[in-house]
């Protein structure tokens, strides 16, 4: 395996664990899209990363303004840090948007599926700071995934490495200056 | 104080301190601007959070495409996560991009002033992964100043509390659906 192949490896690898382990750090990734006005940006839990496919999973609740925000402009930019490993993953791409089935909602703990369809819809000015229901809709349960066109991992031990990977070329990888 | 603008307040205080404590993981915030390709995102150090101008800086060095993003749309959004506080702090704005002064680069240490000046220009394809030199150059440290309209608060403890400012009303605030 190239060294370039190995850190493509290596930046899924990281993914896969921490998609896997509620305690990882890296389990937790901001995920920016184009609102009305500008980027936006919030923290997502990673739930899967397929390296095969070059996919990166999250979920949500349909009616966030988010969805609406990548239902108008699928583009997307994920990013991780590991402070373990010192190593942060830039993914770039497009998201494509599914309800989640049955079996994927099996799976979400019971104490989580109140994350799923809270009213008034996430986002909607309320009269106070408790003025919501959180009731669990599975009908509002839906799957992101951000097809992954790029990737570009820095990593920063003593000597720093970056390269980019491009779906274009197979991810064959370049280095960059870090 | 109304709870609204005690929430605006634990939000300004919490990134004050993540500022000024090297160790406070709410310290590394995610940056998203808009690139030729969609959103873009990555980590950056939070250098200064200043709740009375509703400003917070971060430092670059100013040959990274991060600037060259800015530069041609100054529309941006940062995200940072305290897992103590479990308190997501958004805030979205435009970028002030301007040289730093000899005060500033005087109080970068050492070791950090490396950061400023990899050459060739960071993000540029190189041959091997270490095919790259980095000396610490002044006139490449650049300091950026994210001039916040909108910030959005959201607190997940037991019961979840979320929260809108904006400049335009004088961070008066509102409730949101969380």
């Amino acid at each position: 395996m190239s060294d370039l192949a190995a850190f493509l490896a290596e930046g899924w690898a990281a993914l896969e664990a921490a998609s896997r382990d509620a305690d990882d750090p890296m389990r937790l990734v901001a995920l920016a899209s184009l609102g009305a006005e500008g980027p936006q940006a919030r923290f997502v839990v990673l739930r899967r990363a397929d390296a095969r496919a070059a996919e990166l999973e999250v979920h949500t609740d349909s009616a966030t303004p988010k969805v609406e925000e990548l239902s108008a402009d699928p583009r997307a930019a994920l990013v991780a840090w590991s402070p373990e490993r010192r190593l942060q993953v830039r993914a770039t791409g497009r998201v494509g948007i599914r309800a989640g089935t049955a079996a994927e909602w099996a799976l979400v703990p019971a104490e989580a599926r109140v994350s799923y369809g809270t009213e008034p819809r996430p986002g909607t000015p309320i009269d106070g700071a408790y003025a919501y229901d959180k009731p669990a809709r599975e009908e509002r349960f839906a799957v992101l995934i951000l097809h992954v066109e790029a990737m570009d991992l820095v990593h920063l031990p003593e000597r720093h490495r970056r390269a980019r990977f491009l779906r274009g070329d197979g991810f064959r990888g370049q280095w960059l200056a870090p």
